[in-house]
């Protein structure tokens, strides 16, 4: 079984930005309440890469996030970002109705610079609760790699989400949105370097001490972490931690990486249990390799043909860890 | 021939943080025109370290700039960043008079928020032609990872420092100071994240095309490129821009890396002409690894023992890619 553990709706109908643009643009008033007007053909028809993908690479499940630059936490008030997840939350979890033996729903919060975690809190229990939802997408620098900075993911500051995340079995997805600073590429450096933020800082701090039940997934193989592994090491060691080695079995990854060699190092240096399979259909890497004549994502065979993972190792990475960390999932 | 491309004056005598914490804390007015008071023998002292090492491990120059974190562009204004620049230029100066056949001079530049690249040459013109130095420290995110955002290296913005030092022939090595986001963590995440940052835009952009003659060197393997190698190619692909692999070779990068893993990597993938051996000592991997019983930064022989190098591979990125793209450095 092939659980795609990092999918995003990035193919929804022109409709959702519609309404994102009117919201924006109207400050939240015309849209507050408003049905979102997208046809069950409309939905269908905008599902059909994913269903494809499913089909031709023997993906049994997606977990399936609104997308993620679309998140848009930098942009105006909590309110804001409030009704914009309930909008994704609720058109994703259409999706899982319709094809309730593809899709699993993991949710947007309403994550914005004025607001604190407990006021996310109500939006995680209504999807988890009423829609069905198994995850949910965090971001750990919600103004975008600008002023108000976001605490750090070890500050107390958070302690109301992991609490909320725990109690629920809910495993959070680390994933940026949009950036406002014109130096960073949204596809190429934002989102890679936030993982890498976030994995040094998930091994350094004890907040995964303090929340033993706390489960967070960094995507994209983690940052960067595997290639600088020494560097950790050192910090680790020279300020008399427990050693980074240790400290990272508390920290889940995702495959979403796109060549062999990479895939090998991640392979090497991650804890096998902590490994779940992604490729994050689609986004930056949906293009065709000219060398291959296949996708970049299309990522599969590197887990399936290495031959340093027993068949075990292979069936946790493709499924048993996601089914593990993430409890709600029912098949 | 092993020079080191990469060492801060990390271990400079304590008059120096001294001198800054009465510029920072006085605005400028007292220090001023002060001459910072560290005797010859201090001097020779605090540099034992980087002595020894050289000794130890066959190191015969080190191109020595100073200490990253302490450049601190994001604090005060302009003329407060030219002081600092000029009081720890004339520092470095000192060191590579007293052991000329040992230490290299480069720069730290007075960028800081509010200027813009025309007014950093003045420094740089005096640290090379009448200092002697052979390279220079370039900050892409002045502000320290906040607002007000560096423009992108690609931006025209930066053309004035280009045309400077291709002019002068001044390499520079693209490195980050502190930074004010308190979910970053500086050896951590980032300066490498910067790399990450850079090394991307490097490649993305056109800057290296329109500026055939500027040298830049991304430090500790560049980032992360290595690890998303097919991250960036699919990107390049979709966007029908040079491949990426065509891309980097505009590029230079430094072998600040610490495990050997990483420096196969890294060799399999970056040009060897591209490559310029680097340890940074004395900072994030100086600690001993309980592994091996010697220090991170202890990496010479992750190169001169990797077995698909050439000698002379070895040789260009022991020395001969510094002194080739390093055209001031006079043995």
């Amino acid at each position: 079984m092939i659980i795609e553990s990092h999918a995003h709706f990035t193919t929804a109908p022109q409709a959702l930005d519609a309404y994102r643009g009117r919201q924006l643009s109207q400050r939240n008033r015309p849209t507050k309440g408003r049905a979102l007007k997208i046809s069950d053909q409309e939905l269908a028809d905008s599902l059909r890469g994913h269903l494809d993908r499913m089909e031709q690479q023997n993906v049994d499940r997606m977990i399936f996030s609104p997308r993620a630059s679309g998140m848009g936490h930098e942009v105006g008030d909590f309110k804001m970002s409030l009704y914009w997840a309930q909008t994704n939350n609720d058109l994703i979890a259409r999706v899982c109705e319709m094809f309730p033996d593809k899709f699993i729903g993991a949710a947007q919060l309403p994550q914005s610079p004025d607001s604190t975690p407990d006021q996310w809190i109500s939006e995680l229990e209504r999807v988890v609760n009423e829609l069905g939802f198994v995850g949910c997408i965090v971001n750990a620098d919600i103004s975008g790699g600008g002023q108000p900075f976001t605490p750090r993911l070890g500050d107390e500051w958070w302690t109301p989400l992991w609490e909320a995340m725990a109690g629920l079995e809910v495993p959070g997805l680390m994933h940026a949105t949009s950036t406002v600073n014109p130096a960073l590429h949204l596809n190429g450096s934002h989102y890679t370097n936030h993982d890498a933020m976030v994995f040094f800082e998930l091994a350094w701090s004890d907040v995964l001490v303090r929340h033993p039940d706390l489960k967070l997934i960094v995507p994209h193989g983690g940052g960067s972490w595997p290639f600088h592994y020494n560097r950790h090491r050192s910090l680790h060691v020279g300020t008399n931690r427990e050693p980074f080695e240790e400290a990272i079995k508390r920290i889940y990854v995702d495959t979403a990486i796109y060549d062999r060699d990479s895939m090998d190092m991640l392979l090497r240096k991650a804890p096998i249990d902590n490994i779940l399979f992604a490729t994050e259909p689609f986004g930056t890497s949906k293009h065709v390799d000219p060398e291959t004549g296949r996708t970049f994502d299309d990522t599969t065979a590197f887990i399936a043909e290495n031959d340093t993972l027993s068949a075990e190792d292979k069936e946790k990475i493709f499924s048993g860890n996601a089914l593990r960390i993430y409890p709600r999932i029912k098949l």
